[in-house]
């Protein structure tokens, strides 16, 4: 039977809306804003998304008409009562309350800031100016917009059957993955692929496969929407946004090159356990690992982003027994544009020396590579970073230079402070 | 918003059924019962399940509870007044009216007889006695059935998202032989699919994807049922039970030889046009051409059903020439357990030198090789077949001795009498 109500209210729709909620982002933003709340309140700064693969005309695919109703309607959002309650009420990495009563009444008044968006050369510029506490709420809903109207502009040439198919290829190559992780021991992963997923529904059917499929080695999803509605652990920690806006508020080079250990002292004084993750390659791992104070051994773990992670893996451990730790007491959690195959050398490789997690992102979320002709649902690099923070501008080295963020001359002064040497180019495929 | 009336009424039903009306059977049945109803309405028949696949015991896979359940229910269906309308009002092969209003008015009261089932090694004896008239409609809701009922006892122990993917894989399977057949200029294909299809769904779905996919070179389906709802033809001719039942009926070895060309006589009373396609292999098609009178090389056709196609083709073209008839006025006609390999090198070898159509059958609507272990989804080859016609054992020879039916000696005897020599066996996988 037709539900004549259902097809009667869906046509009231004027668009379909890629981000329909405020918890339709990643956990980690929830707990950065928390500690921005209590301490940034304050600073300004300027996120601003960049398309790493400058091949892809993003203008010329969507819609600036599109865009700008998408990116509109996510302002038309707020926190509904139903989330607000899973905030307050929910038990995150093992914990009740993470979130203070006064910053869940801000969240609750909280609307998305205004958006600057122009075209230039085929590209989008989209920037997001105000305080850091609300512009910090852009990053993924600004990229899964983006992701999902490339995605939607391939998919509006497709009939109905040719869409269908090409679900089900996505289906099958997921289900592929599935069936070689679960041949993996002691497997721990989660999915990381909100900001780049293909679309809201896929990321969603993906994460059910990653339920039923791996059990108890799939430990939840970064997309507090996704966590709530399906009864899974959210999960993340923090972001490079945090040392980069601390380095850029830093007065001096003195003070810059203490930036990202001050970025932990204040992390360790809100949130603990599992919680407690370094992420040490905002200014190249190397230097942070020599610098760090000894308090940080006692961190739960590293989060290997942006270096080789056999390299990044061995030289947490190393740095572990240095400090007089066992590994296999500490965790390290890969990230970075993880597929099955390097999942599995890893594991292969660490298994048994260290306790160690994935986050599964966009090869999880987005993995139509082939799917369309010239490659055109491949999915691509594109970021949203905090370029400015107060007026200064924002660096971000990492340990691959075709990550590396800011003005030539502040990226010289950056390396310089933070003695960061030659670096090994890897290719950033997502 | 949940539908809850449709939840309701389906929870309403005790079974699922797997053929839930009159028309989800083949056109040739309908073509061949008026043939029936006109001349052999005195005429008593015994069809039989013969499962040529032994090492699938279905008696194991398929609960003969359900299995009565399903049959049940086929006779609890009646050609409804929306099927009667179609029937009377459709063009069928460029003609109206192709079935007369007695036959009609005949087949609105017609119920399927009752069945005999029985258990033996592991296997189901099914067998339907009583007028041809009547019989002869059990062949295909039987065989549907049975190969449901297989597939169900197999898809009973997955998962949703172990479901989900399955059907995503075969979806794939299918589009890209759809791709491989879209290069194929002047292309004509058919589904044959009906009666080892995998479910009455998958088949929907299947005759779906090829109205997407192929546009005209897709001509039509078996289907009675698919072809009323998505508006395609219904095609389809006769089948060897003619042949089978007016051999059995002959009083002697002369009248045997001549029974396979007082079936096409008979024949081409009723119908005309592309109707008129000889399916010349019952007792072997190289005696069938020898013996054949000069009419039979005014009709449209011949269909290659047990023959090496190839071969088969060549044998048509050589026999059209012969009677001084140009092969490219003529069809051919290729159903014998196709795929898309077959079809691209038939298509490639008799380009050009004479039409030539294809019936795409069980590999179209139930390829799920691989798809479970064991090959439990597989498809088998499973047949109903004309035992016995007013209490003579029938005899099926054809082209491929893998294939035969009967009694040993009275299969003898037709070798005999239809000069059968050496044949060559070719596998039957469906």
């Amino acid at each position: 039977m037709v539900d004549i109500a259902t097809r009667v209210y869906n046509h009231k729709w004027k668009i379909d809306p890629i981000v329909r909620s405020m918890l339709d982002t990643d956990f980690y933003k929830l707990l950065m804003a928390q500690m921005i709340f209590r301490r940034q309140r304050d600073t300004r700064v300027t996120f601003s998304i960049i398309n790493r693969s400058q091949h892809i005309r993003l203008a010329d695919l969507i819609d600036a008409g599109e865009l700008r109703e998408q990116l509109d309607h996510v302002r038309s959002l707020s926190l509904t009562r139903g989330e607000s309650t899973w905030l307050r009420g929910n038990m995150f990495y093992g914990r009740r309350q993470m979130f203070e009563p006064e910053f869940i009444a801000w969240l609750e008044t909280f609307r998305l800031p205004p958006y600057e968006l122009e075209e230039k050369d085929g590209q989008y510029e989209l920037t997001f100016e105000g305080p850091w506490l609300e512009t910090t709420f852009w990053e993924i809903p600004a990229l899964a917009i983006i992701t999902e109207l490339r995605s939607r502009a391939v998919l509006k040439h497709m009939g109905r059957f040719e869409l269908q198919v090409l679900y089900a290829r996505a289906m099958a190559r997921l289900w592929e993955k599935v069936k070689e992780l679960k041949t993996l021991p002691d497997l721990s992963i989660a999915d990381f692929g909100t900001r780049r997923r293909h679309s809201f529904l896929w990321q969603d059917w993906c994460v059910q496969a990653l339920q039923e499929g791996l059990g108890k080695a799939f430990t939840g999803t970064s997309n507090c929407l996704i966590a709530m509605r399906r009864e899974l652990e959210a999960v993340g920690t923090n972001a490079h946004e945090l040392p980069m806006v601390y380095g850029a508020l830093a007065p001096d080079d003195a003070e810059l090159l203490k930036a990202p250990y001050h970025v932990l002292a204040d992390w360790q004084e809100d949130y603990d356990g599992n919680l407690l993750v370094i992420l040490p390659d905002t200014y190249g791992t190397t230097g942070f690992l020599k610098n760090a104070p000894s308090w940080l051994s006692r961190w739960t773990g590293i989060r290997v982003d942006s270096k080789d992670p056999i390299e990044g893996g061995e030289e947490a451990i190393a740095w572990w027994k240095a400090q007089g730790t066992d590994p296999r007491d500490r965790l390290i959690v890969f990230s970075d544009g993880l597929d099955v195959d390097a999942i599995k050398s890893i594991h292969a490789h660490f298994s048994g020396r260290v306790r160690f997690a994935f986050g599964w992102g966009t090869l999880l979320t987005n993995d139509f590579r082939g799917f369309a002709p010239d490659g055109l649902l491949d999915p691509f690099s594109i970021v949203c970073k905090v370029v400015s923070a107060n007026g200064a501008p924002t660096v971000k080295l990492s340990d691959n230079p075709a990550k590396a963020l800011g003005p030539p001359e502040e990226i010289e002064r950056y390396k310089r402070v933070f003695d960061v040497s030659e670096q090994s180019v890897r290719e950033v495929v997502v």
